[in-house]
């Protein structure tokens, strides 16, 4: 029905079919509102064309390669994991800067000229080009001629990723964190007033009571130290031991430490939290909304490039046939499989017109977004090849008990025993040989359910949990058989292939987690707001690698550290200077800037937080005692504010995956495919999302085919989110859905929403 | 206009004026609205009294200095930090017992026997009555024969305050920790099966190399000090040295330990606190809307008793009149002035009718818990005393100066020297006479501002920082001149006398604070948020009290802490297994579990958790190995459950803040004191809170005060929330206006709202 319909209206448009440049206009506007690109571009033909060449994945995965590239410079630059002449990473960032500039190059004749000049990301990147360069020549000229140089514009490169076209979503964590600011400033500073009021107040009760604490140290003899340990035991680093010599001395002094820790530790950090939360929440909501509003812009705009008058001369409200849909639809996403269209365009036109209205083409930007899986249900090759065979009783019996609740059980159990046998000592024969028999069990696991489903469907691109076992028992048999090769050869056994085994073996126990429920729909919520977190990733590889390359031009080759365990140097660090210390005592010596490898593992343990007095302590034994500014300041910037952030952002992915129902998008497209007889059983599907990568959702089709021709499928993958806007867009959708109206009030030609500089 | 009115109203009510049985019911209801108990009282007359009696301020403050009584016994109870006879502690728990036996017993006189029977907290409390009363005789019993004796019933103590018919809020705290308790214990469970997989992979990992830790000790030898061990790194305590071993045996192992920060410290910890906030506010939201529909029952009810029928025989909506209503205000507060009730009224008669109906009564709940403070703008004493110098051109200038924004300013500028002052030695003669001066000029200060502010203004309730000068200066003024009377007595000085004094300095100098404006405001929401923390100060205390009884009975004695700082037996904590222990080198031979105060300080280290596993362990060496679960029990228990709920607490009450305004009943309040021309300047007070609590607000009352007679002035306290209901029921407000048809649904007898057992 739909079908002819569909032919008919495609009659009756023929006559005014869109030209090719106005096609390309509107798929720029659909593919911009699909992915939220906020980009003003010239309408022109022309700079269209280069627009939608702009945004080639090859393009922009291409540009992320060469800052990637950039970036892990920095472990082949002096202070280097692996050294290379300066003349070669100079010569890779020479190259990656040209990249650079060739996309901004390529930017700028894609956007008027007056937009280009006033957006700050294309400034900030010119600069950093600029900048770079610049230093690079001074850097090769001093070097050159011998003289002591530093590559300052090392710490301008992570900048590239917020500056960067496609850096959208870290902008914006990084605007929201600006926005806030004022406000944990002020708390901030009366956070410091508390400290040094407390301060004060140690020392007047403590300093001329000659305590000493357990190393001898004189006890809250100065205002700084004071201050600075204080500061320390808001992080708790450093508690109980700094109270011990005062609550000695006498008990009521506990007393000071539990009001202090109450106010600072408790108090101020949840409210620090607190303000972070509900501004980022204040700001980002703000700047999704204003994202919303500009989709439908981008949408309206799209829709009346493609419009066509109705035929009565003016009456009645503007369509959009299908001829010009579909082609658009093909050109916005070439990959989508014609059928998938045809459901799409059934969604859209509801009412069977042969062409949809303004309301409907708005939606298509949404509609593209919903992952749909085109399941094709062929029948299993087997049955193809040898049908005799594979419906004989016995395969039937075999495939049914494959498909019973009692198999996977098994395999349950299976996995348990096996969870004991690797917490047993592998050197026993009998243990190190019951490996090869979970190997196999593992094997034939696979092997029988790849006898019951068809195999593309089984290494279908959602079955999560099949990749993953293959993955998994295929590398741990080949580690396995290496090993038992290498073994049997020279009785040789390699650490290294012995250490990927046996993290193998224990990662196959995960697979349990999917069997439980209760664990299932918790690990569900974690998968689905994982990818979001990426975003947050970003933000702190920007904040680590300013301080690591900070950090290393400060410390490098301070504190060393001697492979050797019985080597004396170990005891001091080989700096005579941090003989006795607690830093040294403690064994941190590899804790250290001598490259960007260890200065990365120093900032995460910073970040744990745990010992970071020590640590600082032994940076400013070799150095200074303002070396302490470097530690605090990665405290305050990284603790107080980037992961009070993450946790600002991992609740609120939490809540909204609590309170978000499907969207009625969502639902339509599914009535609609379940309306076509086309859809497997949602409630099995939507019911979590495990179920959407796990095996026995792919059974119903495999189960059909046993009837004879290939049959095509409609599933909709589990709402997963691929970003944090996409989440907080769904919020806001019911929200904007009145100021509807205003998509298409003005001229059509819409500002470009301005969220100050970046 | 108002007045004449209501004369009129009160003349033909007259005739069928209120029994006093039926006024004593409604204040009942009115009275349980205000304070939102929910309690199901009988509505006979002489239960009602009974229940106004069993109410009255009087026996609630009793019954909880009573239960502080019987909690303090364990201070003086063996393991005792003063010592008593077994039979002191125990009469004085009998009477204790007495008086909560008594307290149930009139409960039970007051509400019908079928739910008094049915409600959990009476069987709780009479179950810990009875067994508490069993342990004494048991106890007795055993000490007098000799035996050994445990007095176990001491757990149940703290049960007290949750059972008790006021302990509402912590019962409803409690209630929603176990209503989020199943999911808590999915992810709990998940996250331990995180733990024992990364235990697994480092046991193969790691405990094959031969590694030892700083300490010399075997690393991760074996699964179960694995599991802790890594258990002990998702609470940081002992990052980065658990990772040291591996990381300097290999650089690639570092990983191993930041994917397993990432995911069991930052992920799991993030989700723990999503979840609990989520479900908190969850089921504490339906609990307040619960309650909140029960006290608009409740309300419904009083007014049923209190309505009169329309005069024209049934027709019209039943009224209360002024003369009932005036009566049962007088009955439920009788501390309001006349002038107040009269406004009260007026706000309640909006439409001057003289009665009101149902929708205007059930807003009396309300108006009642709006806390306005009435001002007498009474003439200055001085000016009464002798006007002719007070009102002299010179005084006149002091006054004008003093009022002016200078004095103040000078005034900061004198705390800040006098903190450079207290930061020097104070050892020096020209910084110890400092001292004097500046104590003068503080002085001063309060002597001007005496001077010009009416004195019982001046010392208003609500005016925070005049109380907070005041007291902190002449408690300073007194230790000062004690010490120095001392020292010039016999050269001899008290340490404890020096150390208030330090510390009252010190506290003069947080003034500054409310100076600074950017500073007041964070300051307001910390104060207003303040009291609704005490609940969750009571929870803490009921979970400290558990554990601190259990810790006392396990550990008492094990470790002992010698004063002498010389004693040999400081090295070893008096206990040879501890010896060279990290427990005995770092000093913390205090922290044990030797009477209840050590106790506490000790569960406060705990809560803070840093080198947690280093205190564990120390009472693992002089106990056993399974004195981990102890330690293992208080960490989820206090800081996964209660500190994220104290986090989420936080949390909530600063949304709430940012997200309420002022409730329109606030606002009607407000217009009508406006109206009625009785307010002072209503923006300077509801700019910000401590304005409330200044004094430049009481000068505006003291200016009208030359105008010869005493004026009524009304301000309302700027809101402040006493308890998280209150907050939450503001939310909550809206929601249930539509709602408001159901309140007198059925006829009037309302079930009571049953939240399950407490």
């Amino acid at each position: 029905m739909t079908g002819t319909s569909g032919q008919d209206a495609r009659a009756c448009e023929g006559k005014e079919g869109k030209t090719k440049e106005e096609l390309e206009l509107a798929s720029a506007y659909v593919s911009d509102a699909q992915y939220n690109r906020n980009v003003f571009f010239d309408t022109s033909p022309r700079a269209v064309s280069l627009y939608l060449l702009y945004n080639r994945r090859l393009l922009r995965v291409s540009v992320y390669f060469f800052i990637l590239l950039d970036l892990s410079l920095a472990v082949c630059e002096e202070p280097a994991v692996w050294p290379l002449p300066p003349w070669a990473t100079m010569l890779a960032e020479l190259l990656c800067l040209h990249v650079f500039a060739l996309r901004l190059v390529h930017y700028a004749k894609v956007i008027p000229r007056d937009k280009f000049w006033k957006d700050p990301k294309n400034i900030c990147m010119m600069a950093i080009l600029a900048l770079t360069l610049v230093d690079m020549i001074v850097y090769g000229a001093l070097h050159a001629a011998g003289f002591y140089a530093l590559r300052w514009s090392r710490v301008l490169r992570p900048l590239l990723l917020v500056n960067v076209t496609e850096g959208r979503q870290l902008r914006r964590a990084i605007r929201s964190i600006r926005n806030a600011l004022p406000q944990i400033l002020s708390l901030f500073l009366l956070f410091i007033f508390s400290i040094l009021i407390f301060s004060l107040m140690a020392l007047k009760l403590f300093g001329k009571r000659g305590l000493a604490t357990a190393d001898g140290a004189a006890y809250f003899s100065n205002y700084g130290d004071a201050a600075f340990e204080l500061y320390v035991l808001v992080t708790t680093a450093n508690s109980p031991d700094v109270m011990m010599p005062a609550y000695d001395a006498g008990s009521a002094f506990a007393l000071f430490f539990i009001v202090y820790i109450v106010v600072n530790t408790y108090i101020f950090m949840s409210v620090f939290l607190a303000v972070v939360f509900n501004n980022y929440k204040k700001y980002l909501k703000e700047e999704v909304r204003q994202l919303v509003r500009a989709k439908r812009r981008k949408m309206a705009r799209a829709f009346a490039v493609l419009r066509e008058l109705p035929e009565d001369g003016g009456r009645g409200e503007p369509l959009v046939g299908r001829a010009s849909w579909t082609r658009l639809v093909r050109s916005v996403r070439p990959d989508i499989s014609r059928a998938h269209t045809e459901l799409l365009w059934s969604v859209s036109d509801d009412d069977n017109r042969g062409a949809i209205d303004e309301r409907s083409f708005v939606q298509l930007a949404d509609l593209l977004n919903i992952e749909v899986i085109t399941l094709k249900s062929r029948p299993h090759p087997l049955d193809r090849l040898c049908p005799a065979f594979y419906r004989s009783a016995p395969s039937r019996l075999v495939r049914r008990s494959v498909r019973h609740r009692a198999f996977a059980a098994a395999y349950d159990v299976i996995i348990l025993i096996n969870a004991v046998f690797i917490g047993l000592d592998e050197k026993q024969p009998m243990i190190a040989n019951s490996e090869w028999g979970f190997l196999a069990l593992y094997l034939l696991e696979i092997l029988l359910k790849l006898y019951v489903i068809e195999p593309r469907t089984f290494f279908s691109a959602h079955s999560f949990w099949n990749w993953f076992d293959t993955l998994i028992v295929v590398s741990a048999l080949i580690a396995t058989v290496v090993n038992a090769a290498l073994e049997s050869s020279g009785g040789y056994t390699s650490r290294q292939i012995l250490d990927i085994v046996f993290i193998l073996r224990v990662l196959r126990l995960i697979r349990v987690v999917d069997s439980i429920k209760r664990f299932r729909t918790i690990m569900n919520t974690l998968i689905r707001i994982g990818p979001a977190i990426l975003t947050f990733g970003q933000l702190i590889l920007v904040v680590y690698y300013v301080f690591a390359v900070v950090g290393m031009e400060l410390f490098a080759g301070k504190v060393k550290f001697y492979e050797d365990a019985g080597d004396p140097a170990r005891l001091d660090c080989g700096n005579a200077l941090l003989r006795g210390s607690a830093f040294a005592r403690l064994g941190y010596c590899k804790n250290n800037f001598n490259h960007a490898g260890a200065a990365f593992v120093l900032l995460v343990q910073l970040t744990v937080v745990n010992q970071w007095h020590i640590l600082c302590s032994g940076f400013t034994a070799v150095t200074h005692e303002s070396a302490r500014i470097y530690f605090v300041l990665f405290h305050v910037v990284v603790v107080i504010v980037v992961i009070n952030i993450f946790v600002a952002f991992v609740l609120e992915a939490f809540f909204l995956e609590y309170s978000l129902d499907k969207s009625d998008l969502h639902t339509e497209l599914e009535k609609k495919i379940e309306q076509l007889q086309l859809g497997v059983a949602q409630d099995a599907v939507e019911d979590n999302l495990v179920a959407a990568m796990e095996t026995s959702d792919h059974e119903q089709p495999a189960e059909q085919s046993e009837s004879a021709a290939p049959k095509l499928v409609f599933k909709i993958a589990s709402k997963r989110y691929r970003t944090v806007d996409a989440l907080l867009q769904r919020l806001f959708e019911a929200d904007l859905e009145r100021e509807d109206a205003d998509v298409h009030d003005g001229d059509g030609n819409f500002a470009n929403p301005s969220f100050g500089a970046a």
